[in-house]
């Protein structure tokens, strides 16, 4: 293998494809006509980088990822020449020279499972941002690591929850299609930043992988039954409020300041406003009033502080409408004017002593 | 207590004040027609800040610093107004109060030891940058964790080693003034970051402080004897190799990927260049080969990388000379035209296998 590419090009296919897989993972590198594909794999995972590239000689090997990553992200070159000497890869400069032992080449030969649908890769990050942020990162139960993916046609919907809030989004579909998988949120996540224009939704026995001009990552699926936004009741609205998502999320922030350890807040919905109050025995109390559209106004929830300013983060620069339940019945966030990613985040409250 | 102040600036105030003080302290806040002060002491340390303010009654009172940091951290309001509510400081917004127990007042009323001399602030800060860095973080001999600071009549020397390293810098004075003292190097460096101006270099028995209009720092001194230049051996330069700092870290820190688990690093002295290599079992082997000018050349010492990296940053952007001694003496690091602060660092190099 002799092949030249753009330093910074190939060192951010390296970074995206090392980030996927388990620290001490092996990169295939292959070069030929079509340029340098970097390439990876564990027995849950595949993911697949392409960079351009002159190349000189056709080629394919695999060196250690952690080495190639460093060195790349360091190298003050436009240009850099790999080139295969003897059990060496050469990573070549004018006045410089690394070389990096060739591992032995175990290539696992599976292409992606079959395309089933495309979404725009805009909003699939960004529905992704927020409903894999609402999965746990660790439950014995593997069911709340997961985000589930469902095609219908022509939208597509994800759902996550960690028990305590559930996100659903849904966006349209480029192309219509069928699908319904439980994958690892992190592994999603992470993809997802990755993604840039269309992304190709793909599904195959016991796998789902997401494909985008220039990249691909294939993952095993979770076998952990479904999350499902039916089982939450939401019938018993009874208040709601609306305000600037953000001005309440800075309003927690400091009142949250004065709250007990388990940093409960209750919103005391009034009329036309809400007051958010705490009080602590060593550092004081706090109060704080915000305007508000109101209606009903019966219902005043308590939240920890921080999972609501998880909701709130959702509708960063919107204005969030909160459809309140009486009892330990979900808290409802909506924006007012959703966008082409329509998100529903179902809040518990909390009982307050 | 009544007064009116700017958020921002009385945030700024206080956790500058928070930071250079143990986690727990409390803050005395004065207010009189001068405007207001946060000061807080501890065994050790004084420090004050003064901030601009219009006061409708004069007082003084001690609140717990963290809530206070916090509070004004996220507080989104041009001015706060703290008020005196009986056994509360009271921070008033329009749409809000914020409420801080009051803590019992025991202050020190020692003043600050007598200004023995001044420096400009800028040259200051940078020069502590460096020379603090120097120190160590910790270590069974106070000694290694100072700077010390003497005076001369018209320039001060600040001096700080960790054993492996040393690093003395020079600068004027503004006004003529004696002094030599062993300052804790963490405290220093933190008084150093928020000085402006012209600052003020105090004192007395057993202390020393900085001031700067608007803020006084002042601290026990450490009774650890005193580190000296004169204790390094460096007549005995047979090699200097002069090139540009920046470029010979980014070459150490793409070599030194590749090197063993100590990270030392040979520079070996060509003529008119120097080289870098490394090698490692697992990771593969690199080197690197920078234009440098280059007199006599019989000596080619060896360095941790990240001591080497530490002492480099202190000329970024900067041509630096290496005056290298053979044997286990140190390397002597000046910059080939220095400023108005006059670095030399000396950095002892490694034993290679």
């Amino acid at each position: 293998m002799d092949v030249t590419a753009p330093a910074h090009r190939l060192s951010a296919a390296v970074s995206a494809a090392s980030r996927l897989l388990p620290a001490r993972a092996g990169l295939r590198l292959r070069a030929d006509a079509a340029g340098l594909t970097v390439a990876g794999s564990d027995p849950d995972r595949t993911v697949r980088f392409d960079c351009p590239s002159t190349t000189h000689t056709d080629g394919s090997v695999v060196v250690p990822a952690a080495p190639l990553v460093e060195t790349l992200k360091v190298l003050d070159a436009e240009l850099v020449r790999l080139v295969v000497e003897g059990s060496r890869l050469a990573l070549r400069l004018d006045n410089a020279r690394f070389a990096l032992p060739l591992l032995p080449d175990t290539e696992a030969a599976d292409g992606p499972p079959a395309q089933v649908s495309e979404v725009d890769g805009a909003a699939f990050a960004s529905a992704l941002r927020i409903v894999a942020g609402t999965a746990a990162k660790d439950d014995p139960l593997p069911l709340f690591t997961g985000v589930r993916l469902q095609a219908d046609g022509d939208r597509l919907t994800l759902t996550a929850s960690d028990r305590y809030r559930m996100a659903v989004a849904r966006l349209p579909l480029l192309s219509p299609g069928e699908l319904d998988v439980l994958v690892p949120a992190a592994l999603l996540s992470e993809a997802a930043r990755q993604a840039r224009g269309r992304v190709g939704l793909h599904v195959g026995p016991g796998r789902f992988g997401v494909s985008w001009p220039g990249g691909l990552v294939g993952t095993a699926v979770l076998d952990a039954g479904f999350l499902s936004e039916d089982s939450i009741h939401s019938a018993a609205v009874d208040t709601t409020v609306s305000l600037p998502a953000d001005a309440l999320a800075a309003a927690v922030r400091r009142v949250g300041v004065y709250a007990e350890d388990r940093r409960v807040l209750t919103l005391e919905v009034g009329d036309a406003q809400i007051r958010l109050a705490s009080a602590r025995q060593d550092t004081g109390e706090a109060e704080e009033t915000l305007k508000a559209d109101v209606t009903g106004g019966r219902t005043s929830p308590s939240f920890q502080a921080r999972y609501l300013l998880d909701a709130l983060q959702a509708f960063g620069g919107e204005r969030v409408v909160l459809s309140i339940q009486p009892g330990m019945r979900a808290c409802v966030l909506r924006a007012a004017e959703p966008g082409e990613v329509a998100l529903t985040y179902y809040l518990m409250p909390m009982l307050t002593r």
